[in-house]
């Protein structure tokens, strides 16, 4: 096949090769229906699209990777939507790569930036102590993690960054408050117990405990999880694992709370499960905040107005959003460095679903 | 820059080319280490990645583009995970184009279609009947459009799919509920009335009422819309739009609920508003139900559990997502032919924010 030429395109439209060229590049004002015109040549004469050539000239996509294990939590939203705008401002865009949960996918994803498809990747993934992660970061991939932390590269040129929420103050700021209200025996419902996150968690968890003179109880750690590598269609239709999730958050919160009749407040870790906790405790017949006190993680638009409002440990997600994607632009674009990090504070919004112990 | 081989690789690392071959085209087993080795060396010697060879090859990119104003709505993040798995069992990938209800961003990310970076598009674009998206039916690139219309291509050999629940009877079904209850005067909030889909939402709407033996008002529709046009950025950190957007819905339905006394029911027709009319009804002192019925579109995890629990009406928004994707599949990757029509059934979920009128 002839290498197609602005030269040619021109002449098949009848327009100067300088209006072909602000077509072709996007730049500058071309009149609509010339911009058609000439749009319909290239593809007549078989042009090498733009973006291609541009990509394949410069070793670079201008896409980056967002790994995340699911959008059904608003505060993953809203970081999504900012690292999108962020990364549109900057001149990148951003492929969704969600996991729903499965490690096999996300290790798949992980792959696209060794692959050349991806120039970087900002991830909150779920194997984020696995081999093929530290193999990323060691061939200095540009990475910038979402509240995960790696060991062992302390000090190295990387091209590795880390925004996070002050995890252990979170869950600081929700044990304190329901200690305070005299709660004693404080459950926590939770995730995966192999998430590196974890440890800050129940850090926070224990620091508040010790702090008001109470005894860490491991039983009052409630975990769910789902298994990792189940697949994730059900028939035609259904997210297997974001109902299976669901499923095994109403059956282990209320097996939980029926053992341990003395739990009088909860602490729920993750919004994904929130919706199982709730429907958990109007099964076994607990109210809230009546029988059983309640702050959630994070804050949503319609946590005002549940039954009753419900208070939660806000994440500032929009501003790591924007943060995790300034951070990977710049990380693409510069050299490799020490790795960057950036540690948001959460903050506690209380509202009327927790009431002093009796 | 010569062109660097599989054979040049497996050379600098002792390894057979069937081993580098299957670690470019990620078939078949590699050990991690070797892996790790053999992609070391390809970024050592510059080797041109699989990627974006293949991409240049084939003309394709394998990628296609998800045009949505925002996640911030339960429907759309479950349509969205549903496209996003389909694509990855046909072998394709998503790029997020979310718009924040901006039409120039809009715009923007319809011309990555021309622009080859992306194979097709699934699109719930605002300017749907805009030139723009004309161009691009007419000029033959496959766009998958969910819950819109397109005149004028009726007959025509296209590469353009529909997916859409049932506006009309959406609506007629929520209208015919409310005035089966006894409410006369019954108010739809609802966004931008240049939407090429507000005819079909009120057709129900005043379907409903037809069949009830009620008149239509129009002043108890209540459009809530926001600059197509501004910023998205709003400092640092806000997203204008999507703030600009609760604001005007608190004080368009505060407005409208204090000037109709006597509108006993309400219908939200976007869950983007709904967290604004709920702050309205407050601030105007109105109990959900017993001052107010209150039927919202579409359902959502936490309906459940709000003060009332919410009755609504629900779109089939994963099996959407399903069948747009493997729509859109299948238009990218067979010739033109007359435009395909999915059309699916939503469903009344009756909870309790609506009563009787007294």
């Amino acid at each position: 096949m002839t290498k197609i030429t602005a030269r040619q395109i021109a002449a098949q439209t009848g327009v100067s090769i300088a209006t072909v060229s602000r077509t072709i590049n996007n730049n500058g004002y071309v009149h609509a229906d010339v911009r058609a015109r000439i749009e319909a040549a290239m593809r007549d004469l078989g042009y090498l699209p733009n973006q291609a050539a541009r990509n394949l000239a410069t070793g670079r996509t201008r896409t980056v990777g967002l790994v995340l294990q699911t959008l059904h939590s608003p505060a993953f939203v809203d970081m999504t939507e900012a690292i999108q705008m962020t990364l549109r401002e900057k001149g990148y865009f951003l492929l969704m790569c969600n996991t729903q949960f499965n490690q096999q996918i996300e290790t798949d994803y992980l792959r696209l930036v060794q692959s050349g498809m991806l120039d970087g990747m900002i991830t909150n993934a779920i194997n984020d102590t696995a081999t093929e992660m530290r193999q990323l970061v060691q061939q200095n991939y540009p990475i910038v993690f979402i509240n995960r932390s790696l060991t062992g590269i302390e000090g190295q040129p990387t091209r590795t960054g880390f925004v996070q929420m002050d995890l252990q103050h979170a869950t600081f700021l929700a044990t304190d408050y329901l200690a305070g209200l005299g709660h004693r025996r404080i459950g926590v419902i939770t995730g995966d117990m192999q998430l590196s996150t974890q440890q800050r968690r129940l850090g926070g968890y224990r620091e508040a405990l010790q702090a008001r003179g109470l005894e860490f109880d491991p039983l009052l750690v409630q975990a769910v999880a789902v298994n990792r590598n189940e697949a994730t269609r059900d028939g035609q239709l259904t997210p297997k694992n974001a109902n299976a999730l669901h499923e095994a958050t109403v059956q282990a919160t209320g097996e939980f709370l029926t053992a341990m009749p003395d739990v009088s407040a909860l602490i729920v870790i993750y919004h994904t499960m929130l919706p199982g906790v709730l429907q958990a405790i109007r099964q076994v017949g607990r109210r809230v905040p009546d029988d059983l006190s309640l702050v959630a993680f994070s804050d949503f638009p319609m946590a005002p107005f549940l039954d009753p409002p419900l208070t939660v440990v806000a994440q500032p997600s929009t501003e790591m959003g924007h943060k995790a994607a300034d951070m990977l632009v710049a990380l693409i674009e510069q050299p490799a460095q020490p790795a960057q990090h950036v540690l948001l504070r959460p903050e506690l919004i209380v509202r009327q679903s927790c009431k002093p112990y009796p």
